[in-house]
């Protein structure tokens, strides 16, 4: 994860936190003080975001000296310390909770990424997420999916084509909505689908990906066994932990998972200073 | 909620679903077309963020009309609309993903903060949200929480004084970490103890607020009799759903909850186009 | 082309010009006079940049009234005007020579793009761009090519995999690179090959899109009928406007051209007050 | 060229063009490894841009060293190296286009108006830019311009007065015009006159620089003749390589040149690495 | 004054002032409430910065209604009102602040201004300021000093040469520093003297301004008569409301003042709601 | 005073002074050139703003060595030096006047508060600052404040209620006003009363600080008494250094003096090179 990537980002949230100062912190702590923290997972885990905690310290104070201990998508044991971080004590009490605010979420998505895939093992299918991501975060939630084993489904509206039900009906039908598509020939072109008839339609006019939005099981097969290498197949809609495997199952390549950005269990992460 | 405290977040949010461009809805969809939609909800919740999804279609397009049919902090059931939206359709795809982003998770925060405040109702206590929130939206995600009937902890850590254990330990004890602060008249003093003896030296240095920080039941009520009036009574630490009421029969005043917006979990509202 | 994609870039450039204000203007006009003025060509183009000139004005004074008498992408003769602008003379006049720079710029672009297309417009050919654009203009830029008939090749580093050489000698060849590849199911994957040799090495692993980098017109054929419909094919490198029919002759699928934005031939136009 | 006065512009190019990452490169090219490359001309030119090259590549990666062989201002050879950059392949690949592109447009400019200063060196006169710069570029573009030899005039609207036809026209005659003047001390003022009757009307007013609009070699001689030593001459409209050395030959001071930035040839130059 | 010059000033303002929000009014003040205000001179003074005030009330709330009614530059009396605010009486007492502090800095430095100027009104000379501004406000304050009846020195270090003592001791004299100056010819050249046998160099070597820095009142009769029409005579350094009309009556063309913007006296401007 | 807490501050300083280049310096000093410097005070004060002239030089030019001789609140007599920076001569011609200007600002507060400080120290009550700061300057000038021995008062609208006459007016009394206060635990409420009786409501409703807004001595004498420790008392209004000691002398607990921010003395502080 380069830095000036996320920099804006961290440095946002710090304003958004300290603002015109750690009134506490500035009056209670002496300013050469100095002390060390390890960060330590108090739950099972997958380790994500290391390279954001760093920074939130770096840009507070680059005196700041920070030890990752463990590698972005280890699995992490309740009690296992990630990384170390040492300097002055205000710097580390200023940054703490925004640090351990970026890292539990994104060890939370990356954690529950984990769990999917694995779920689906056993098939030849990726689990990949959504953009239904926070506001303002999504280049660090799909990060973590990555971190988690997940993949990735595109960035935004702009790096892919994704036509939906209201794009079709605008344009009167799948066939038409493909054909009025710019058709930049390094931009892929998705349709979601909600009928058999519609994948049919979706291969007559010869899509990258078919998207089937919400099919039953059955539906599902029937649209795998009709699509054949025409086209990658995604499975959309309704799925969670509970039936993801019965969807591998149906031979789809791509399932893709809201929840894993949009339902967010932080993980319990801690800072002990000593 | 004031659209220039908000502005910031949602126009970076719109780059960043957008960026270089929607560039299914600018190639299928006709300029001129104009549709309507209607903001449903799927599930039961509490309604929050009407204000920041409309000020993501105005963004967009200030031609786009958006009507409010349900008030901010209002009980809301599957099915029900809350708001309709009229304009350009292509403006109205390119922001749809987007205000729900929104909607979804600041009415989840409220769906879940009224819960909160359901369960402990019959006692004179509030519930209060932590600074474990979203890194840059933390206004939004604490507005949600006001909505759903709690209240808000300090915005960061510039607004009131919060001497945590790294503070007692750096300043060697709680009387010279408060005798440190900078007392400005304008400001609460904090103290987090962890046992009932620390409770009578924050009592004794006369600080306004005092976080009983994981506590036993036992110790809460001991704590609670202790401070009497001397001081505002805030239990913090492994709280949750289930035992919020025995720990308000505790007497406390305050119970701060980090769940509120550490585990977010996105209500179900969808946008239908017609 | 959406204004809150450019005002960005619009307003900074006001800031460019005007910095601490126009020190002519705002001695020598009276502020309530008023007037207008017509946007016109003065050779032979295409018109591209309207919508960005229009910003201009109303970023500076939203009191200004702009007319468009043409369409973006319309063929303008010399002495026709293209829009008119009215309103308070000393807003237009701030603004004239910024609008101008914009619309000179993109239509001269525009200009060049259609040139190349109907060079080979007897060929089922695409002309695209490249990366090869101003810093910070090119969501302008290619809008002009695409204004001018042209399409375009990715917006920038993050919406499509190009592996080039420098990635083929890292990974140890053309194979492993592609193997290494993330492989997100909306993304298309590039490779450019220097050889025949290569064109089959790229057609075993099962990539989207070669690009022949400054092959003879002979390879070029011999890499069409290897590749048959296995993927896209394209040219590139050393194509211009003499040579780029030959090119399109060898049945390649699309061309790109750097010098559409690389070589920048401003139109002449004006804006004529009266 | 200090780089505070860059870095916006670099910083904004880099997001521009990397946005949510490179992905050939990220997925590709493993992180620890490392590479050097040469900057190399591959035609005659004028050097100049390094600093905004070498800017690019530490913004993205301030452990890349840059090193400078060649200054800015001197010719180049095709063939000849200017710089030659190590560090991380994945960062210098990362930089490599944008680095170009800026590196290219702006020789490209220092080329261009060594051409024309070397045409007038037998006249003691000055090449001099225009406004019509690259939106957000003009302090890069007048950076070359000088570089090349040539002379800027005014950066913006705000540094110098330049009463133009409109402003006339606006106040009712030449002398009117600069009556309304602010007078600033330590601003001058330029008249564009298009008549020998006007040249006439701006001595008298005692103008500081006198803008020769679009007239004639007889009228500009004439010019010449009455300004004599009361203002600075300076021809615009209309100037280029094939007639500036008789421009120059009438006795003027300054011949702005639009093209210099108006027209823009990048010149040749890669980057290859090893 | 531009909005657009001031946007930013303003709304980072009201970022400083309001923050997350204007926890008073949001909660006492109901939504609806409407009021109107008088913004009231409480002392004698001209007016200045009206449209700063405005565009503070209407940045917050563009349904406030601000009804000027004085024109800036005019003198205003105790008691007497300048503008009326109208509209939502939380959105008033948000802006409240913000809106009169801008207002009272700015009138008191255009009536400290006035006072200058009248001082020295039998004189043909000019009351000029200096870079001694507030930081991030020399717009304003800038303008403020126009508004006042003076005029302004240079805008910052980019558009006039300054050459002072630290320049000229660098490069080894005051004629090697002119002849080191880039000469641009819509620039001026200032050089800074500090005694007559300086004067008599800046004049030999052409300059456009000589500052007679902290001379005696005789040196600079002297300074005045050497100089004679060769260039503008500025006198600085030491002048103060007590010795301007001594300095003026010298012969000198120009006065600069650093206190017009270095001490502020804010003037006693009320806002009163009914 | 954290440089990321400043930073932005000053490098919009730096765009303002310097904006496309400092003409003067980057033609006549050369490159290599190093000096060194002494920031001397000419007269005497308190000092404060060193971290904010270092910070303008290092963000300049980060080979900039600045070294402080004194520490921040120390006083100062004329001709002592604060500190000594030395590095290349450019760099620091560049900052110089804006290191300056914040210097002798903050120094101009810090001085000013010490003086009130003084005349009451024999007296246990606080002198605080107001929110009439500069715009955009507020964490700074309570910066300066607090170094001069003086409390700051609330940072903004956000951090603290405060309940004015216009609030109460809407509310229907004070009261009305106090109840309808969201009572967020961690703030404090503070209502401005204007009269005795004001002063007994304001107890009744249990506030934390009231403040007695332009009362006469026997009425803050009174106010005072009634209040006893009920509240925290602050005398606000028409208060100087000629008064504030008789107003220390009611038993007041705090003392709110607007023109310690708002009318700003610069102190005279130099930057000598050698």
């Amino acid at each position: 994860m380069d830095e000036f990537k996320i920099r804006k980002i961290v440095t946002q949230a710090i304003e958004e936190d300290i603002g015109t100062g750690d009134i506490t912190t500035e009056s209670v702590v002496e300013d050469e003080e100095r002390s060390s923290g390890k960060i330590k997972f108090k739950e099972n885990g997958v380790l994500a975001g290391l390279p954001v905690a760093e920074l939130v310290f770096k840009e507070i104070d680059d005196g700041v000296n920070f030890q990752a201990l463990k590698k972005e998508g280890q699995t992490i044991r309740p009690g296992e310390v990630v990384a170390e971080v040492s300097g002055r004590s205000a710097s580390i009490l200023k940054g703490e909770r925004l640090a351990l605010n970026f890292l539990q979420r994104l060890s939370g998505i990356a954690t529950k990424t984990r769990r999917y895939v694995k779920e689906v093992e056993d098939y030849d299918v990726k689990v990949v997420d959504t953009r239904k991501t926070t506001p303002n975060l999504r280049i660090l939630e799909k990060y973590a999916v990555k971190i988690g084993g997940g993949y990735n489904h595109r960035m935004g509206l702009y790096d892919a084509v994704l036509i939906k039900d209201n794009h079709i009906r605008s344009a009167g039908g799948i066939e038409e909505a493909v054909a009025r598509v710019g058709h930049e020939h390094t931009l892929k072109i998705e349709v979601e689908v909600e009928s058999v008839e519609d994948v049919k339609k979706a291969i007559r006019v010869d899509v990258d990906i078919v998207m089937l939005d919400n099919m039953s099981m059955d539906e599902m097969k029937e649209a795998v066994r009709i699509i054949g290498d025409e086209a990658v197949v995604e499975a959309s809609g309704g799925i969670d932990i509970h039936n993801i495997k019965e969807v591998a199952a149906t031979g789809v390549d791509v399932i893709s998972i809201g929840a894993l950005t949009h339902q967010i269990s932080s993980l319990d992460i801690s800072l002990d200073l000593f």
